[in-house]
C-alpha cells in the first residue's frame, strides 16, 4: 500500500500496534503522543510500500530500546531518536531516504513516524519483528543477513554512542548495557540497508496491519459488537492468518522485576465463564509463553495478546495489574518468522523456554483441551 | 628529554610505573609482556618531551580501562589498543601525530609504547594522571579544558565502541558500562587533543621519572643498598618533590572486591618494628587513603605506594595477598595536580572521602604522630 497517515490515524495505529506488541515495544499512548507532537507540526507522513521502496534508497532502522517499565517514567523528548538516526547517518556519511520500524509493536510502531515528520521522509510499510521483541538479534534483518553494526544510540541529553559488533548478539549485549546507563532506556538507529536487502528482510505490511486491527477493534465497539471476533476475523484476510480467543479471566497474581534492562516475569489469569483452571503467561518485556493448567496454549514467535476484557484495548506487561479483567488472545505469526533461520534467532530456545516451538493452530484449545 | 626507550629499559620503565600507578594502573609485567612483543618487532620508540611536540601534532591518549583485578586475567591481545587509536582515528579523520599515556601508572605507562612500535609513533613524555587514577574524568586533560569525547573502545575481538558525551562524567559512565559489558577490560583512546594544548594540560616528563624511579631501586639492590632510600632521594630533583615513609609491616586483613567495574577494597598493615598500630589503606584500584590509628598520614591526589619489605618492588591492588611484608611510601604530587580545580575533579571529595586534602609534607609523622 502507498498512503499517508494523518494525525487521525494515530490512535487506531497505536491500538494495531499493542496488539502486535504482544505485551511490549513500550507504551502505545506515549509512543501517540511523540509522535503526533512531531506530526502536528510537521504534517501527514507517507507510508509506502516495500514493493514501491527504490533498490537504492538508504532505509534506516529506529525505535527505543530498554525496559518498557522505564518508558512510561522517562519519556523520549521528541529530538532523541532524531539524534540517533543522525550518528548513524554522520557514521556512514549519508542520510536516510526512508525510515524503517525495528519493531511494528507498541510505541514502537510510532517512534518512525515522530523522525518521518521532522525530516520530511516516509515510513515503509513493514518491521523487523513482525510483533515486538526484547532484543536487537531478534529482527528479521539479522535473521535474513543484514549486519546489526553499526548501532547508534542517543539519550535525552544527546549523548551518543556508536557500536560496530562482530556480532548481532554482541551489538545487543553492548548496547543493552549503554540503554541501562542512559537510564534504562536510549533511541537507536540501526540495520542500514538498501532498499532490494529491505524487500527480501523486512515482515511486509505491519504498520497498515496495525491501521486495520486498531480500527476494526474501535468499530466494533462503536456498534457495540464483539471486538474480539473482529480482530479476530480481520486477521484471516492477512499472513497472520490464525486468531484464537486463549482464555479469559482475572489477573490473580503478578512478578515483575526491572532487571538486566528489562521488565521480567509472568502473570497468573484465573479463569471465568466457560474458562477453567489458571493460564500463566511469561514475559521479557514481550509476552514469551502461555502455559494453562500445564499445557502450553502459544508459544514465540506466535503472538499473546492480552486485552482489556471489555474493551479489547491491549495492555502491555508494564500495565498489568491484580485484579485486571482480561482476554488473552493468540496470533500466528507470519511464514517468514517461522522459518528454521528465524526460530534459531527468536525462537523459544532463544528465550531460555525448554518448550520446541509448535504453531498455536496446531495446540489443543484450552476449552477442549 | 628526548630519547629511545629500548626493549632493555621497559624492566626499569615498568616498576617505575608501578611506584606512581600507587597500586593501580593494572599489572605492570603484563604491560611489559605487551609492549616488549611490539617492540621485539617494530624496535625502539622514540620519547619525545612536551617542548619537543609540534603545536598542530594530533596527540591522542591510550591505555586500558577496566579493573586491574580482571586485567591480570584478561589479557590485551596486542592489538586491541592500536584498534582504539583507529577507532577514534576514522571518527576524526585524521591519524595520530603522537601517543601520549592517560596515566603513566601500572601497565598503562607501557601501552603507549605497544601502539608506538606498532605504527612507528614517538610517545610523549608526561599523562594526564601523573599517577594512576581509576576514572575517566580524573585526568588533568579533563581538569585543564580537553574535552573527554569522542572517546573509543575496543575489546579483544575488534568489537569497537564511539561515545560522544556531554561531560567527562558521562563519558566516564558510559565508557565504564561498555568496559564492564566488554568483560570488564578495554583498550580506550581519548582527549585528542593538539600539541599546543598538550604541553599545558598534561603532567609533565611523568615517563622518563618512571624510568629514573625503576632505575635507581634496581641500581640500589643491586649494590645492597637501601632502595626506599634511593627512591626518596630521586624523587627530591623532580616536581614529585616529597617522598615519605609512611609505614611498614605485615599485611594482616585485606577485602577486595570486584564491583561496578573496579577493584574496591583495604588492606590492613600491623606494624613491624620501629612501627607501631596499624595503618587501613583504602583502594578503587588505586591506593586513596592511608589511615594510621585514626589519623589521615597520605591522601588523594599524594601517592600512596605499598612496595615489597625486601625489594622495594611495587604491589598493585589486585597483587596484595595476607601476610606480605610491605613498606609504605608518600609520595607529593606535583603542583598541577594540587590546583583547586585539579582537587575538585580528583581530590578526596571525588572518592567520596570526608577528609580534605592535606600534603603529605604537612601531615604528621607515624612515627611520632
Amino acid at each position: 500500500m502507498a498512503g499517508k497517515v494523518r494525525l487521525a490515524d494515530l490512535e487506531d495505529l497505536c491500538r494495531g500496534a499493542a496488539v502486535l506488541g504482544t505485551g511490549g515495544g513500550g507504551d502505545p499512548y506515549i509512543g501517540r503522543l511523540v509522535a503526533a507532537q512531531a506530526m502536528r507540526a510537521g504534517g501527514d507522513v507517507g507510508l509506502i510500500g516495500l514493493d514501491e521502496l527504490d533498490d537504492a534508497a538508504l532505509v534506516i532502522a529506529v525505535g527505543n530500546m530498554g525496559a518498557p517499565t522505564i518508558l512510561i517514567e522517562k519519556i523520549p523528548n521528541g529530538d532523541e531518536p532524531v539524534w540517533a538516526l543522525e550518528a548513524l547517518e554522520a557514521r556512514l556519511g549519508r542520510k536516510a531516504d526512508a525510515i524503517i520500524p525495528f519493531e511494528a509493536g507498541g510505541s514502537n510502531a510510532t517512534i518512525p513516524f515522530l523522525i518521518a515528520a521532522k525530516r520530511g521522509l516516509p515510513v515503509v510499510d513493514g518491521d523487523g519483528m513482525g510483533r515486538a521483541f526484547p532484543e536487537l538479534q531478534t529482527e528479521t534483518f539479522n535473521v535474513y543477513g543484514v549486519s546489526a553494526s553499526p548501532v547508534a544510540l542517543a539519550d535525552p541529553h544527546n549523548n551518543r554512542v556508536l557500536i560496530e559488533a562482530h556480532s548481532a548478539e554482541m551489538a545487543e549485549w553492548l548496547a543493552r548495557g549503554v540503554a541501562i546507563r542512559m537510564g534504562g532506556r536510549a533511541s537507536i538507529a540501526e540495520y542500514a540497508m538498501d532498499g532490494a536487502i529491505a524487500k527480501r528482510v523486512s515482515v511486509p505490511a505491519t504498520l497498515s496491519l496495525c491501521l486495520t486491527l486498531g480500527r476494526v477493534i474501535r468499530r466494533a465497539r462503536e456498534r457495540h459488537a464483539d471486538p474480539f471476533a473482529a480482530l479476530i476475523a480481520a486477521l484471516a484476510d492477512t499472513h497472520y492468518s490464525h486468531g484464537r480467543d486463549l482464555f479469559a479471566g482475572k489477573i490473580v497474581d503478578l512478578a515483575r522485576a526491572t532487571t538486566q534492562g528489562f521488565a521480567i516475569g509472568h502473570a497468573d489469569v484465573e479463569g471465568i465463564g466457560a474458562w477453567r483452571g489458571r493460564m500463566t503467561i511469561t514475559f521479557q518485556n514481550e509476552n514469551l509463553i502461555a502455559r494453562h493448567q500445564g499445557e502450553v496454549r502459544a508459544i514465540v514467535p506466535d503472538l499473546i495478546c492480552v486485552l482489556d476484557a471489555d474493551t479489547a484495548e491491549p495492555i502491555t506487561t508494564e500495565r498489568l495489574r491484580y485484579g485486571q479483567r482480561v482476554r488473552v488472545i493468540g496470533i500466528s505469526a507470519p511464514p517468514i518468522m517461522r522459518t528454521p533461520e528465524a526460530l534459531a534467532v527468536f525462537g523459544p530456545r532463544a528465550f531460555g523456554l525448554d518448550e520446541p516451538f509448535r504453531p498455536l493452530e496446531s495446540l489443543p484449545d484450552a476449552r477442549r483441551g
